[in-house]
């Protein structure tokens, strides 16, 4: 029986051939990832893996419904295993932000699912970091974000030769768009085109804007010659105060594929250019009063930070740990009759907490000892009779007797 | 915008009214069974929340169907969101065992999803700690496991009043079946029975056992009166090595209900009778087998614990931790001259690893300091000019002055 193609096991390590994903690898990166949001005084929230299949279709229109896994459920309704967040935390936010002190600042670490077709590194589902600050419009709010995200690159060791913030307008590209006479009921497919602007052949792209009433050209010189909005300017001060300004620079290219942002918007990349963006995100004032059905006004913020392409790039620039087993004590068996005491020791160590095993059932004195190190122990402990205990540094190969009931103290 | 009827969101604490789930309850409820489960070495993996089908269907036969949210993808395949994690870590042992030293020590918390028509407290997912030892058939592993289960719910500071691990043997009902002369073709529908038992009408049950060829009598005197077969009599004995036997007991009335258990079953139960299973496991060594095509034997043994019965016994018990909010340090801006040197150490402050909050926006001091304590804040810090700091204690009120850049230190 087969994992479904686009899915993945995550095994243990050290990791079998032909597996790339490392469970272990998974709680370094969520580990990062909830240690730096709650230095940012963050609190963790979840939602359901499944919504009702409006909560996605609402915004951005039936043409999403090709990209989601959805079915009719077996009470009839439509429903979506989860493609984003941010629908669900607006959702959330829209049912109970009465309840809570704003600026309210919420993360959580879903699994997300796509239906896409199936390419070198496309896979269907990943799990995301996402981190929101709802009912404050401040620019410090996206400062505030902007420095989160790069603390949390920052945190896995990439530095500003890694990696960089490019920081970007919807407001400034709405305005170009109105000044230059778009037509509103255009402004989506607008700014889907200048989203896939460095991704696409200059005739596409051409040819795409002409056909919107604007011209490449002019597209193009926007980008190049626009300076920082108010805005912009003030997230870029924010962050400098922090000693934040060599991971960020303004880049009008990015503006985000997602209908529903509003303001600043931001996407990291790697400055080599190898890998897609690593994280983005941006303000989406409107989405909560959307979701509420027009009941609930109210500011929000966000990003999201996938874990593919983050460990890509960790693995090509080898800041991925190593993976380095560690136990605190292997307990040895030489002695049958001494096992009944020996399991008295093995629960009395890990009842102070500390990470013990021992051989289930009965095995050669060297092959328990050769386990010991495969699991990397600090020690071994093995009792000599009902009282006594031998235990070994498995670093220094030093030996000391003690009282059995003294092995776990000992230990910590 | 609803979210789906038997879904659950997980709201920060304090937990806004009518919401139930607390996400700082399920990071404390996940902790401490990640915590046990290192303690006993177990490593961690995961699987796909979505799985083919035919995953659950080729053991439990086509009658599960209507208990899964399973649909057909865009690929036209029939998938099925998990139900259970046993058959996706025999998927992944069956495909990967070779690579691994024997024993094969798992643990996971999937969320997992069952179609139920909605009672009142069913609910349609829930997460769950899944525990496996592979490769070794000695009772000591079936020791190991409930010794685990034992110590996870003493983690939650449970007692041996407040539950206990009902011990059976699948072996011992088989034999009993066989020697009635049971026909091999019931002997699941039997067993499911005999699950049921407990929860059944005394007529119902005594109509079901005649239907397959026994009397509920037989079937009542052989819970009561049968003696620990030699294997669970070694479990018994190796878990009162321990220390632990106060928590078990032998009890017939335990067969478990899925089809795929082969040797040692048990239940864990609150002692007043008064929840649904709080956890349960047992050995099942033809599935990797069955899983794998005939191709890979394999012993195995594991238990799984869900979240929503243990959350509402902790609940009842009194026993689940309060909600203290806790952050470092909150940096106020008294003086907006100074928020750019006030960001500075911010980011100093959090750069130490220490959770840190100050005002996005202007704010009245009286209105920071409140928001402080709500936050829970050991202190609050406010710089005085560019180089000076206040630092507060709050709980002594101490105020005491410093650098500003050994504010950072200071606090560690």
């Amino acid at each position: 029986m087969e994992r479904l193609p686009g899915f993945r096991d995550f095994f243990p390590e050290p990791l079998p051939k032909g597996e790339m994903w490392s469970a272990d690898v998974r709680e370094y990166i969520f580990d990062r990832w909830q240690t730096t949001a709650r230095n940012y005084a963050f609190q963790v929230y979840d939602g359901p893996p499944l919504e009702l299949l409006e909560l996605y279709t609402a915004k951005s229109g039936e043409e999403i419904v090709g990209q989601l896994y959805n079915f009719t459920d077996k009470g009839d309704r439509g429903v979506s295993m989860r493609p984003e967040m941010t629908p669900t935390v607006a959702r959330m936010i829209a049912a109970r932000e009465r309840h809570y002190k704003k600026p309210i600042k919420w993360y959580s670490i879903p699994q997300l699912f796509r239906y896409e077709r199936q390419q070198k590194g496309r896979l269907r589902e990943h799990f995301q970091f996402n981190a929101d600050i709802f009912g404050e419009n401040h620019p410090a709010v996206d400062a505030e974000l902007i420095a989160m995200l790069t603390d949390i690159l920052r945190s896995f060791e990439l530095s500003a030769d890694d990696f960089v913030v490019r920081i970007s307008s919807r407001n400034a590209w709405q305005e170009f768009f109105r000044s230059q006479g778009g037509d509103e009921a255009d402004a989506y497919e607008f700014y889907q085109a200048v989203d896939k602007i460095e991704r696409t052949a200059t005739e596409d792209s051409a040819k795409k804007f002409d056909s919107l009433g604007f011209t490449l050209e002019k597209v193009r010189n926007f980008i190049d010659s626009s300076e920082p909005t108010e805005e912009l300017q003030e997230v870029l001060d924010n962050l400098k105060a922090r000693g934040l300004g060599d991971f960020v620079k303004i880049d009008y290219n990015v503006i985000r594929g997602l209908a529903y942002y509003t303001g600043v918007v931001y996407e990291a990349f790697d400055r080599h250019g190898k890998f897609r963006a690593i994280a983005g995100g941006g303000r989406y004032d409107q989405l909560v009063n959307l979701v509420s059905g027009g009941k609930n006004d109210m500011p929000a913020a966000g990003f999201a930070m996938g874990d593919v392409v983050l460990v890509e790039l960790l693995k090509e620039r080898g800041l991925l740990p190593e993976y380095n087993p560690s136990l605190d004590v292997y307990v040895m068996v030489e002695d049958e009759a001494l096992r009944e005491s020996t399991l008295e020791l093995v629960q009395q160590i890990r009842d102070f907490g500390l990470h013990a095993e021992y051989p289930l059932a009965a095995t050669k004195p060297d092959k328990q000892f050769k386990r010991a190190l495969e699991l990397g122990a600090r020690f071994t402990v093995r009792l000599t009779d009902e009282g006594t205990a031998l235990l070994k540094n498995l670093e220094s190969r030093e030996e000391t007797a003690l009282e059995a009931n003294t092995v776990a103290e000992r230990l910590i």
